[in-house]
Order: structure tokens, then sequence, then C-alpha cells
């Protein structure tokens, strides 16, 4: 499968800070431990602190991804843009989050990009992405 | 008349799918439309997903244009950054919609940018952009 | 085409007061500036203060009329009965609003009988009627 | 001064019920009660049950009368249609209630309608009527 | 006994559209089967939809009739001048829907009149209103 | 037909206290007086302060009862475990009450288990069961 | 009669600024004008900023005066502890506002202390004392 | 590892009914399917309606299992009693959820139970388990 | 005084965990610090997770004791089933909590069940039963 | 022990009225009930209807008594100032309530004071005190 | 310039806990700490924890003041009668706190003084009053 | 010290339009004006529109700069991300408005972004960036 591993706002910064609310590895560190983890599958990371081009890169991957993991960070809350990016296409979207949402403040409860996703995996830190790349090969 | 008409996130899209919420034909199809309607206008048509370059377009809209007809999409109901662009030009803006507003999911029903345009309409699918240069005919 | 023009309560006092948020002109100036835009058309004007005369209008255009460019006035924000009405009849209707709704007292967002409209235009004073117009005839 | 009395729905019922929140005398008593209390003044006494009635009423009354005195029973607290009415008239409006609305059911702590009301009188039975004229005279 | 049919605005409708939301029956013919399945009862219907031609009704059944069975549309959720009405009269009350509130738009949810009847039956389409006299029955 | 009449929390109390409020009749005493009235059917009464076992009895009737007529009690207003039973089972229901739900407390208006029932009966204290019989009678 | 004028805080302010909203009398110049305008009446006139004064003084008028007229500014939306002072004194109290607080900000809106008056004035400036006093005259 | 799969309210209905929703294999046919794809785990499986019963079996896992995947149904939303219970074990649980409960009503949205999950996985139908043991692994 | 202390979800856990919160001693310990501080009175102590089971202690308690002391746990602020118990009954009740409700979550201020109790003691651990078979003793 | 019972506004007019409500004893009676009840202990009694006194006694308190006993009566479902001294003081803190604040108005169920409070003690009307004398003994 | 710095309730009380909200310092030293920095200026330092002393301060402060530097401690969220006596001063008016209110709880968000005043300063202990003083030399 | 100034979207505007809110200089002529005032610090300015932007400057902002003075405009009151951004670094950053958000709109109350700032200033034109550079060598 080819699975584009999306990374939204300050996602780059994982690692540096607040390593018990969301664990002590990078990006990077997280992104090859993925690759390891599922070598039969080819993935393309992108990472980005802004919104307009999660939307283009969400655009961008039909026809060219067997499914998208993300992690919209802050916009999952706010975005009806990303959520109408979601509704428009066709293959499978599993929204990922590090943290359990539900044990943060209020604000985070709310998901707007969640209701346009096949499913939603959160609360288990690096784990999330890899239980989110199995849940595209059993959605395949 | 010069007349810019702006599209924001995932309006590029059109024509791909839910063709009964916004109608079977793409934006660009649209576009040649409302040229070949309004031949005595100037048009100039821009889209993209990002918030900030709508504003920079709004911003640099004055002096250029002698009026906006502009569809923000998802920004609509969630951006206070658009807003205070509309309410810092003094060219006429019309936004527009394609679908009712009024009878989709309750969180498109605040007018953030709204409250700052020169007139509104929603509903009418892509006679709603013909409806918006109309107005603008009007106003001047 | 043969439309039927509704204004709902104290719209008849249009142009005596409140000249910079409705215009200075009279709901028969209006009326009079329609019929010489469209000649095209034929008119039929009624305006009422009583909520259950414009439901028994809205009840008997169809059949009668090819559309309807409805003023609800302060009805638009409270009557589920007049909503109830326009979801029944099948003929279009257009909602239409002399002032940016938007931009007013917060409980004149709520959209109670929009939601059943085709298409909403409002902030473009007597141009909004004229724009109504228009919408029916797109959406023959 | 000609004064103006109106009285909206249920009120032609006072004296049959209830009688401890809104006192023993029927509508017709209290009208007797009123015109012997100001000899000095013209009344013009009106009831109706229907929301619409109440906005001709208000709408003819300029030009005819030097004030009104209104208790709109429970459209006080629904009808943005009158409120509107009452906002395009110039002639002084006192709003009168029967029973204190502050002590009563939630919903009737919002006063749609006292916003455009030069002065609101609650709480003193039939004498709100009368506190409702000496209002007017203060006004002249 | 002698018992009033009441029904609010868009019931002269019924049958037209939506059957499967109210049944496919007119009110005349619902009136007819209503009639026939009660030979032993004086039934006098009425429908309009004015919310003060409603309270007149109201307030006019008192000493003429045993009972009443009204399904007041729209205005069941929105109108304190009905439940007024309702509260100062003296015969049994029986509220009607054709269909269940509980599982349609969230507004309905709200009984302002409701709170005021003997009793309240939803959901049943025509055999709502066969209900509401048998309940009458019951209550006498 | 067979019919189960199943009652919740508290019911099993009835007859005990606040009889202005529920009848002085025990649950007995109106499961007696049911069987009476309609000797033409089987009945089959159960009552239980337990959530779960409520939900147990709904799963079972199916393919062993003709409808059931259920009092939620407290319950009405918060399961949503009851409610996900309805959803599931394919005999008709009819909710009960015996008080006007819309007259009491706040917290009573919410219908949670009501938006999954064919039908509500409310506020006629015995004669509610009585009805809910007869409107499962017209629902075969 | 002998009647407790009673204001609350920075309404020894008043004439000083924001004459239009409050008329430009001081509260002195309003004081005189009460005293001369009731000959037959004794006042007593006492002016504090502090909420538990407030509270006091409620609590000594009984038995003294034969009535109050109070203005509780800023209090009168927020104070339960004058609300309950109000609730456990016998004589008449009415509560008198400057201007139509149901045209100003929202919280105004909340009548905690107004729930425990007998009569509510609001929105004729100085006037509404006078009418106050009248109120009190018609209570006894 | 020896695993608990706890299922609450109506997951012993699945497959009958609602078959896109749910998916249309009944509960045991998953069961089997979860022991088919993990060998290497010792199950257990339990279901049961009643939120008490819930309660017991987490309080009773600690000390006999070594992690928990558990889909609480209508209790996650509600109950503040199996939250509580989670709070006070100390080995891991997921919460797991057929559908996905963004993208239906909203009082589904609440995540009582959720926040003291150590993850959450939801929308994934049968492979929700799946992903949940998977969780539970990584978590071990 | 025979004293029933009725104790609801998840307090058979206290002690395990959490002791800054609840206190290090068990339920046990707890309970037989009560019986040996309280020699004249004869106790019966209840512990169960199920809601349904408490209504059932509930109603069995009259006649049989002199008054409770219950601590409802999670079902304090969402069980209306256990109000509507408390109501029916007449033996004094006093509800107790360990930790102080308004120090803790804003979902725990909420007093569903408290409203029908005697009297509330909240936040001082074991004494809180202490105090609530002394406040039983003062209500004798 | 050196106990401060500190009164907040209207308390010193216990007994007046509302007998069934707060019972029939003066504030003077129940001081001279608790200093009988406790001989062992040291009493200050304190009552002020004014907020800012309340704080200043709480601040004066530390180092003099041993522990407050504080009903503040209507502050305490408004005053942030009366919590933040709360917060500020290291003796223990019993809120006391005459009357069970969960069965009165609304506005009472909000704690704003009683989130810095040890404990709690409501609706045992003067035992309430007693009780509160108790709890401070057991924080000893 | 003079300058008033107004300290409302619980502020005498700065230093001695909480130190890492707060800072460490007394009032007293904050005091002395903002006379050294400023030996240019003449201030006066009141503090009091009474909301009416606080309403006199700011009244009696015009004429013979430059400016205020006021911290309201916790009257900035709940007084409408501080927020009105700033609206009638013309001198300019700082307001200032110690600690980031929008980091603490959400009642503390709502800045009803902070409306009236002439600009804000929060989060930076003893250099918040630094600031304020500040902004008061730029403001002359 | 080096210093980053950060404006947002719209601040590029700043001295067209709405002097007498925001005052009439240019963003460009505040910037001078700084440089001037602290001749002692190196200063860096960035103007975008554009969220994903500001997060890369504050992200980047590290090892950089010895604080950041940022002005976010509309995004203030939205943005989740620029929170987080915020919540991940270790300069000190002050966030400084132009106008009293408190006395405009209610939607610009809610401070997202600010409650991850050291401090916060507002409602003093260009001296809210002077004083929160002063903020940020008094945090040095």
């Amino acid at each position: 499968m080819k699975i584009l591993i999306l990374n939204g706002p300050n996602l780059n910064k994982l690692g540096r800070r607040d390593a018990n609310q969301y664990g002590h590895e990078t990006l990077d560190e997280i992104q090859k431990f993925i690759t390891n983890r599922f070598p039969q599958h080819t993935f393309q990371f992108m990472q980005t602190n802004k919104e307009g081009e999660l939307i283009d890169a969400i655009q961008a991957a039909e026809g060219k991804f067997d499914g998208i993991a993300a992690n919209f960070g802050g916009y999952s809350h706010t975005s009806v843009a990303i959520r109408d990016a979601l509704e428009l296409i066709e293959i499978p979207v599993i929204e990922v989050h590090l943290s359990n949402i539900y044990s943060r403040e209020s604000f985070r409860f709310q998901g707007i990009t969640a209701a346009m996703a096949d499913g939603v995996i959160a609360g288990l830190g690096k784990q999330s992405y890899v239980l989110g790349v199995r849940a595209l090969e059993e959605l395949k």
C-alpha cells in the first residue's frame, strides 16, 4: 500500500517538551519507527503548520495514495475547511491523536474533522500511528 | 467593471462529487459561464485553500477592482481574520454560497464573515455567482 | 412569469424612518420600480402584518404563480408555521432581506424560514427584490 | 391627551380566573376605572388576540394618538414583528404588565418588545395601567 | 359529548405531500373518519393558519364544548399566547401531534402549549385524533 | 393480541404517595383495570427498577409479543441504552407517562427514549395505559 | 406616607455625565423634585455604593416606613443577597430604573432583585421615581 | 496475554439490524473472529445490558487480565459510575466503538467514560476490536 | 436507631487508590469505625454498583429503618430514577460525599439526587458518614 | 477549640419569617443553642450583611481561631472575592446552609465559595451549625 | 503625576501563600518597590476588601489624581457596580492583574470591569503595576 | 535584547481606516517608533496574514530571540494551533492588543492564545507594543 502520513501544526516539535503528554521521541524518530514497522508499505510523510497546505495535500492524495493517517493537531477542533476537504475525497482516512483528547481541555472535545474520517484513534502515543496504518490495512 | 471572483477552500473540487448539493459543473466551467454571461465586465478568478491568501487577496483588491464576489467556503463560519480584512476595505463585497447554508449543519448558520459583506446570496448554485455580479452592478 | 412578491410585518412602513437602514423609498415606490424593471413578468404584490395571512398566501400561490420572492420581516426569525408552509409547496421561493441580517441583533441570525427557501438574498436594499426576481428567472 | 390602551392575547378574559395572579376585575371594569381616573384624557381601548392586528393598531396610532399604553401579553416575549413596529413609530409607548414578570416562568424574562418601549411598568395589577397613563403624561 | 377538533397552520394541506411523515389522507378525510368512528359524539371541526383565531376558538369553546382535541402545528413550539389561553379555560384539552415530535428537528422538542394541556398524544398519524377523543371520554 | 406492559423505576410504589400527581391506585390495581378493560388481549406485566432488566425485556419481547406499552419512569430522560434497544426491535412500542411531563421539572422535557417509540401518550393517569393499548390496536 | 427612596452605586454621580442616558439632573435635584411633587408625604433619601448598607437599610425600614422606592443600580443584576433581604420584609417595594434596561447590554436583562419587588418601573428618567411613589400610594 | 473483551447494552443484538451502521456479523461471529485472529492470546468475552455488571466486571478484572477492550455502548455517553470504575483500576483499557461517534447524534459526542481510558478507537466496525487488542499489545 | 448506610458504585474500592482524594481506609474499615463510634445504634451496610439495586434498597428501607445515610457515588449526578425513589419515601435521608464535589469536575456540581435528600454533607472523608449519622439523630 | 461562627447577609433576620424554610428560631437563639451544646469550646459569633466585612473576618481569623463555620447566605453563589479569601487561609472552614440548596432556585446550585471550604453541610436547619462544629472537631 | 494604586479584596494577603501564582512579596513590599521605581510620581496606595469602598475611591479620585492603576481582584469578574463607576470618571484607568487570568478558572475570563478601563495588563506579577504606571505616563 | 515583534492578519493595514479604534499611524510608523524608543535592543519585525506562518515564526524564534511581543489579530480568538505553538517554546511571550478587547464584540472575549502567553497587554494603541517590550525587559 501507498500511505500518506499527514501531520499538522506543531507536530514538528514532538519530543522537545511535554514528554509525559506526547512521548519523548521526535517526529523524525516516529516516522522511522513506522517505516521499520511496516516494510511492506510505501510511506510519504508530510508535516506543515498551515491549514491550507493540509487541504492541498488531502486533495492531491486521491489517485496517488491508498489511504491517509492524519494528525491535524489544533486544527482538528476548529477547521470546517479541512472537514470539507475530507468529505470530498474517496480514499480512506484515519484521524490519529497522540494523547487522549477526552481527558484534556474541553475545547479539544469537539471533533470537527473527525466526523468525516473513516476511523479515529486516540491516546496511544506513537502507537496511534501504527494502529492508524493497521486500520488502513483492514479497510482496504 | 473589474470584478474579482474569490473562491476559498475546496471549491477547486466542485463538480467532482456531491453533485446534488453543489451542482455537477467544475469551478472552471462556472468561471467560463460567468465570463460568457457578462461580456461587459473584466473578471479575475482566484481560488485558494489558504485563509491567509484570501486575506492577502482582499487587501490587494482595493484600487484594482470595482467589487468582489467571494465564496469563502468553510472559512465563512470560523474566520475572524477574514472578517477583519473585509471591514478594512472600501470596495463592495458580496458573499456567495452555492448551497442554502440554513438547511445544513448548524455550525454553518454562523456568518462570521457575512457580517462585513455588503450583501449575501445563498442557495442558488452557480447562479449565486451570477446574482453576486448583478448585485455589484447595482451597488456601483 | 407570474411572480408573487410577498411582504410581511412593518414593510408597509418602508421609507418612513430608519432610511440608512432600509433606504428612503416607500414600499409602493419599490413595487413600481420592480414592475418597471421587469416588464416581461406579471407581478402580484401583497403586504400583511399577520403571520396567518402570509401562510394563507403561500398556500394559495401554488398553481397560480411561477415563483415567490418573500420578505417575512420579523417572522423570519420566529415562525415555525411559515417554515412548515414553505416546506409544503413546490413552486420556488426566494427569501429576501433589505438589510444584512448578519450585522444586526443576534436574534436575527436564526433563519427559521430561510431553511425552506430555495435561495436567500440579503443586504442589498430594494435591489434584494430585483435579485430575488432574477433568481426566480434562473430557477425556472 | 388622546391615549390608546392596547391589550393583547387573553386579556379579554381578565377577572375570570387566576384572580390572585391578575386581580378579580374584568378588562371592561379596568377600562371604566381608567376612564374615571383620568377624566381629562380621551381613551380608545382595543383588545385583540392577534399579533398582526396589534401591529396594525400600532402603525395606525401615529398622528391619531398622543401615546400608547400597551400590554402585549404572551407576545411580549416572542414577537420580533411587534418590536419592529414599535421601533418605527414616534409617539411614546409604555409597556405595561399586570404581574411581575421577573417572579414567573423564565421564558417571561425575555423582553423582546420592551426594548423598543419608552418605559416599562410591571407587577402592579390594574394600577400598572394607571401608572402607564401617568408616564405618558410625564413624557409629553 | 360535544367535541371541538382544532387544527392549526398548514394542517389544511394534509395528504398533499410528505405522505410518509403525515399519512396520505386529507384533513377532510380524517375528519370524516373521526365522525364515523364516534357516531355517539357531536364534532365541530375548525382549521386556521392564524394564531389569534386559535386563541379566539379556545376562549369561545368554554360552555359550548365538553372537550378540545387540538393540533397546533408549528405554533405548539413557539406560542406563549396560546399557552396562556389554555391556562384560562376549564374544559379538558388534549394536544395531538400526527408525527413523533421527539424524532424530528430539535426546535420541535419544546412543548410551550403542551404544558397547559391535560394530556399529549403524539406519533400515531390520524389515530392520534382518535386517541385524543378517547382521552376526552376518559376525562369526562 | 399479546401485549407487554413494561414499568420502570418506582412505579411499583404507585398509589402510596403523591396521589394528586399520579392517582391513588396501586400498580396492581391499574394492571387489573387494564386486564378487565381489554378481555380480548393477553397481557404480561413487568416492573423493575433496573435499567438493564428493561433492556433485557425489550430485547426478549420480539417474537413473543405484538406490542409494548412502556413507562420507563426516570430512565425516559437519561437512558441512551434503552433508546438503542428500542431502535433495534421491530414490534410497535408506545411510550406512556402518567403525568404531563411538559408541566414538571425541565429535566423531564428531554425525551431520550421517546424518539425511538412509535407513539407517546402523556398526562392521563391510568388512562395513559388504556390509550397505549388502543394505540397498539390501531398500529396492528 | 413615610417613604424611603433608596439609591445604590454610582447614583450619587447622576447628572455629571452620560446625560442622554440618565438625564442632566443631579441626584440632589431629583430628590428636591420628588419632595416638591409630593408635599403630602415624608421622604427619607439614602444613597450608598455598598451592597451591605443597602441590605442594612432594607432591614431597618420595616416599621419605620410605609414603602420603599429603590434603584439598586448595578447590584440589580447580581445581588442574591439584596434579593433575599427584599423577600424578608413586608412593606411594599418598587424597583426603579432610570433607563430602559431592556435596550442596554444583555447582562442588564437579568432581574435578580426585581423578582422580589412588588413592582418594577423602568426607562422614564426621574419620572421613574415619581411613578414609583405613585405606585406605593396605590399599593397602600 | 489474558484479555477481557467487554460489551455493553444492545451489543448482543449486533448483526440483526442496522447492518450498514454496525456491520452484518453477530457478536458471536465477531468474538470468534477475534479469537482466530489472535491465537496467541487468551480471551474472555462478556456482554451485559446492565451498567452495574459492567462496573463489577471492571473491578474484578484487576489481577486477572492484562488489559480490557471495552465497548460500553449507550453508557459511554452518560455513565459517571463507569468512568469512576475505570479511574480506579491499573490495567490498561481501550475504549472501542463500532461506528464513528462524531458523525452521529450530538449526544454521542460526549465521552464520559473515554476520558479514563488509555486509548480510544472508533469507526472501524469489527476491526475496532482488532485494533483494540493490538493497542493492548503495544501498551504492555 | 436502626440506620441503613447505603454505598453506591465503586465505593467497595475505597482505600485502594487515590488516597489523597478519598482517604486510605477501606469501606470495611470505615464501616467498623462507624459501628464503634455509635454503639447505641444498629447499622445495616449495603454496597452495590447497580442503580436499580440502590432503588430497591431505598424502597425496602421504609418501615425497617429510622434513617438512611447514602453515598450514591457517580449516580448522584445523573440518576433521575434514584431521585424519584427518594421523593417517595418518608424516612429521613442524608446524602453523603467523601470529597468536596464543588472543587472537582464541573459535571459533579449537579445534584440530581441531593434535591430530594433532607440534608447533604460533603468533603469530610469518613467523617462525612459520622456527621450523616449525627444528622439523622438530630432529625429524629 | 476556639471557633468562629460567621453569618452573612440577612441571617440576622432568622426566625422572623419563612419559618418552614429556615426554622422559627432567631439567630440569637441559635447561637445560644450552639454555646450550650458545646460547653467545651469557645465561640465567637459574627453577623454582617457586607461582603467585605466577611472577607476581613476570614483574614483576621487565622492565628486566632481553630476553625470557622460559615453561612455566607446569598454571597455563597456570587462572591469570587470570598472564595479567594478562603483559598488564602489555612485554618479549616466548614460551609453551612440552613436549607437544602439543591431543592431551591437554580442560581443557588452554584457553589462559588464552597469549592474552597473543607466541607459543606446543607439542609438541616440549626443542626447544620451543630454538625459544622462537629466537623471542625473531626478535622482538628 | 499623582497616581492612585487601588487594590481590591485579598491583595493585602499577598506574599503569604501561593507564591508561585502571585509572587513572594507582600503588598507593602510591592508598594515600596513602585515608589522607588518612579521617584518622579506621587503615589497614594489604598487596599480594601469592600466593593463599595472601591467605588467610593474611584469616584473620589477625579480631580485629585492623574490616573488610577487598579487591581480589583475577585470583583473584576462580577461587579457591574464598579464597571459603572469606571464609566463615569474621566481620568485614565489601567486594570492590572498579577496572574494571567486566561490560564486560570473559566469564571475569571469574564472582564466585567475591564471593559471600562483604558487598558488592561495581566500576568506579569508586580511588574504588572510597573507597566500600569508606565501606561498612565503614556496616556497623559 | 533581541526581540521579535510579531503581527498577525490585517495589521499591515493599520492607519488606513478606523483611526479612532486603532490610531492613525501605519504599522511601519509604529515599528520605527518602537526602534527609536528602545535603541538598546535589536528588533525584528514580521507581519503575515497567515496562521501557519505565525506558527513557523514562533517555532523558529527559540534560540534566536530573547522574547516575543505578538499581536495575533483575529487569530487570538480562534487558533488552537497558535496556542499549542506558544505552549511548546520557552522564551517569554507577551500578547499585545491595540484596542481593549473587553469593550468590543463578545467573540473577542475568548483568549485562546493568551492563555499560553506570559503576559497580556491590551487597549493602549501603539503604547501596547512599548509596554510589551518593557514587560520582556522585566521578565529577563
